[in-house]
């Protein structure tokens, strides 16, 4: 057996079933080795910014790690600003990155480069087999690392030699994972206070928006008043009836400090304290109101439900908390806007769906009416690399077969990674991309506006302006085999999101707005 | 003035006059100040592999680095791949990178991340400006860093308020460009001598295969007999007719060892000894026949044409060399293959034409015709790292518009950075792309054919199959603004390439092979 398929057989062994991969020559022993073990299904990216996301979405929705097989520095470069937002989503994936045989690195061959200075940007373990003996070892504590709470990003650089060599002995086995340290009963305590005084906030980050954590938040919010608010970007966030209406933290620093106006204690469990998106002029970084308490109920590494829980039974809340009724909004019609574009997908939306939000300034309306569609889970922008829409669709899809994803998409951030349709064609996925065509980088527009850099906001359309030419979205998904139509009414896009939904298989819906 | 036009104005006079932009919300200051200025030219790349690849094209053709405007890390990483290549080119490039305002880094919002160690992967200079009155005076040192000889990635990280803040006193004048040290006397004779004695090989790259290096190596040639043959992935090589012929230096390290068997000196002008673009088991790093003697008449920061100039003056050669005569293949007919694909090329490739070759097994036809069509200049993939030929087409179209280019470009390639294409119909660059498509990484069968490690060659063709689904290439063409036809003959491609050459503007002609 070579190194390539004993790792392999390792990675099977800890429980791996998927690689998303875009090989090249120097992962050619793996390639083999797939074929070989047969465990690990794979999926080809046409590039690999396709890939990482593709495994961010893999892991957000099943916990668990999917490799990826990338093509030495470059390969990995492409992929890194999708592994930026697996790394503050905090999911846990497996890189595999070839490189040179060991031997040959010296020649200086036109593909080397340093690749491990490229990977610590990301990854939370970074290290370069030595020989074929050592790759399935290195395998198991790469996945170990990737799934140590509350999960990250691990890169293993493989030189071919330690793929092709012969591998002695049996595929190392992979060590156990281990939990998430326990909330103390401190932290517990003193959240208990500050949520029972003055006016406070409970924010939720990471596991604490999983169904489970938000149960036991809404039990919290029961028993104190206290308002629920989520991270501004979530990995993944249950929303819908009969879960408990969070507020969404806002985007803009103006925003936030309205929104916290007033707030006297705030209390994080499994998020950081709210801080700018930017840093602009005259707003600060810190967005915690002056005089505010702030404590730390759960950090992402500790027992993040564990401690809502615990809260919630210090404060003897009731067994049942506040949750959100079902209130669809009816079958819009008329002009498509944001706000009919929402509301379409709210009206539409099939429980148990995941919508997959990239839609930018477009997603508005979708996030006024979410709290009380039908229950669904949501992943969102978490690092604000764009480009993340399609391919963690792609790896959600994947993931849970049986569950529509809709992708709610930005016209901007889908032009990075659109490849990822063919990989949704290839795979028959059952996703319905609603992409949202403005246009334009509108975001980028209001910023300019905002920060008073184009007092004539057209002036600098040459950077902003989408529209010369207009891209021809359906055209492009049909390029890459997914069905595609164009709409530009409420009405349009409402019958055809209904058909793909009642449909399966991937389906890109223009919205012309 | 702020920090901002400060640094353009610096960068206007150093002699910048294009910028290739996918900018955000920290390069905003930047984008108003491309307004201001007026001096440079805004190009905007929907991802920033295009702005990247563009700026090592522009920078290729014209000598003189070009501007990319990139957001924080993930906009760097994603244009890091073709910095790879314009690494390998030796292409001056000046990437001007937006952080977070310096103040605001410390709160660790969600797209922060460690830039500079993904800028030093690839650049020659890295510099993190302090403050706005600092910020001209960085890009002058940036510029002169990416000219330095024999040329380089300059990468320039600059926080928002180094930006938007003032800048006290005007903006910094540039430096002078520093030459190329001049050839020793002791290498020139070492060189005479080598190439007078035994069979010898003149082995060239960068500046060596510009035209001037050209005239001057086919003197050397024809003074002592030596063979001419250029590294395998030139920069930028003048091709054609009236120039002397130059063997290519074979792909897989069998070819190139046959192809130097029997040779006992080599003489390096611009170009490095021969090495294997990967490591294969029992073969070696090294090309260099065993015996045979290497030296280095000029390295590519020295004065590679005056080195080559002087040899030839020192062998008492011929002012005239060897030469090519024109031998334009007949007009193909029959079945499109890579043969008559490559004829098709080389009988209609107008005199003057830039030919961008990213097209790997596809592109062997035009390989073999290329020394007597019509007199061209061919760009090549440096650094191995693909998606470079749609980004690099569109640079050197905008630095040579009076200038046809031909893209011949690989489909698994093309894939990775299609956005390109849009910037060409935007910016209506006479770009004729043509797309070479048989539907898979065709070299990856080959190399696993090769291996051993896939004895039933179809085996593992999931991951090396493009044709499930088949990609429509005429209509991503088309959905991104490029007129578009698809051919599956030869007399259908020349047909197709001869309007689209006699147009004007960017077309794209999917060839089926």
């Amino acid at each position: 057996m070579n190194g390539a398929e004993s790792a392999l057989r390792t990675a099977a062994h800890a429980g791996i079933d998927v690689c998303f991969a875009n090989p090249g020559t120097t992962e050619l022993p793996f390639v083999a080795a797939l074929e070989a073990v047969g465990a690990i299904r794979p999926v080809l990216g046409l590039f690999e910014g396709v890939c990482t996301g593709a495994a961010d979405g893999y892991g957000r929705m099943t916990g668990r790690p999917a490799l990826t097989l990338l093509h030495l520095g470059p390969g990995l470069a492409n992929g890194l600003a999708n592994l930026h937002n697996a790394r503050r989503a905090r999911t846990p994936v497996v890189n595999l990155v070839g490189d040179h045989a060991t031997w040959h690195l010296a020649a200086d061959p036109p593909l080397a480069s340093d690749i491990t200075s490229l990977a610590r940007t990301v990854s939370t373990f970074v290290r370069t087999t030595r020989s074929a003996s050592e790759l399935s070892g290195d395998v198991a504590a790469a996945v170990a690392a990737a799934c140590e709470p509350p999960g990250g990003v691990a890169t293993l650089v493989v030189p071919a030699d330690c793929q092709w060599e012969e591998a002695p002995g049996p595929p190392a086995t992979p060590s156990p994972a281990t939990g998430p340290a326990p909330v103390s009963e401190d932290a517990v305590g003193v959240a208990a206070k500050l949520l029972t005084g003055g006016s406070a906030v409970l924010l939720l980050g990471g596991p604490a928006l999983h169904r489970p954590g938000l149960m036991a938040a809404g039990r919290v919010a029961r028993a104190t008043g206290c308002r629920l608010i989520s991270e501004g970007f979530p990995a993944r966030m249950e929303r819908g009836a009969g879960l408990p209406p969070v507020e969404r933290m806002g985007y803009f620093p103006e925003q936030v400090l309205g929104q916290l106006s007033g707030v006297t204690g705030i209390v994080l469990a499994g998020a950081a304290a709210p801080v700018a998106f930017f840093g602009y002029p005259s707003q600060p970084s810190s967005l915690v109101p002056t005089g505010a308490d702030v404590c730390v109920l759960a950090s992402p590494d500790q027992e993040v439900v564990g401690g809502l829980e615990a809260l919630a039974d210090a404060l003897d809340a009731p067994n049942t908390g506040l949750t959100a009724e079902l209130a669809r909004p009816e079958r819009p019609t008329g002009e498509l806007s944001v706000a009919t574009l929402g509301a379409t997908v709210a009206h539409l939306l099939p429980e148990g769906a995941v919508v997959v939000d990239e839609a930018a300034t477009s997603g508005v309306g979708y996030h006024h009416l979410s709290a009380t569609a039908a229950p669904h889970t949501c992943l969102g922008l978490t690092g604000g690399a764009i480009g993340q829409g399609l391919p963690v669709a792609t790896g959600a899809a994947l993931a849970c077969p049986d569950r529509p994803v809709v992708a709610l998409q930005a016209d901007g951030s889908a032009a990075y990674t659109l490849q990822a349709l063919w990989t949704q064609a290839r795979q028959s996925l059952d996703v319905t991309t609603v992409l949202c065509n403005n246009r334009s980088y509108r975001i980028l527009q209001i910023e300019m506006a905002r920060s008073g850099l184009a007092p004539d906001r057209e002036a600098p359309a040459g950077l902003t302006d989408l529209s010369h030419p207009d891209i021809g979205w359906a055209r492009l998904a049909e390029g890459f085999g997914v069905p595609a139509v164009s709409v530009d009414s409420a009405d349009g896009l409402c019958r055809h999101l209904e058909a793909a939904l009642g449909e399966g298989g991937p389906h890109l819906i223009e919205a012309r707005l």
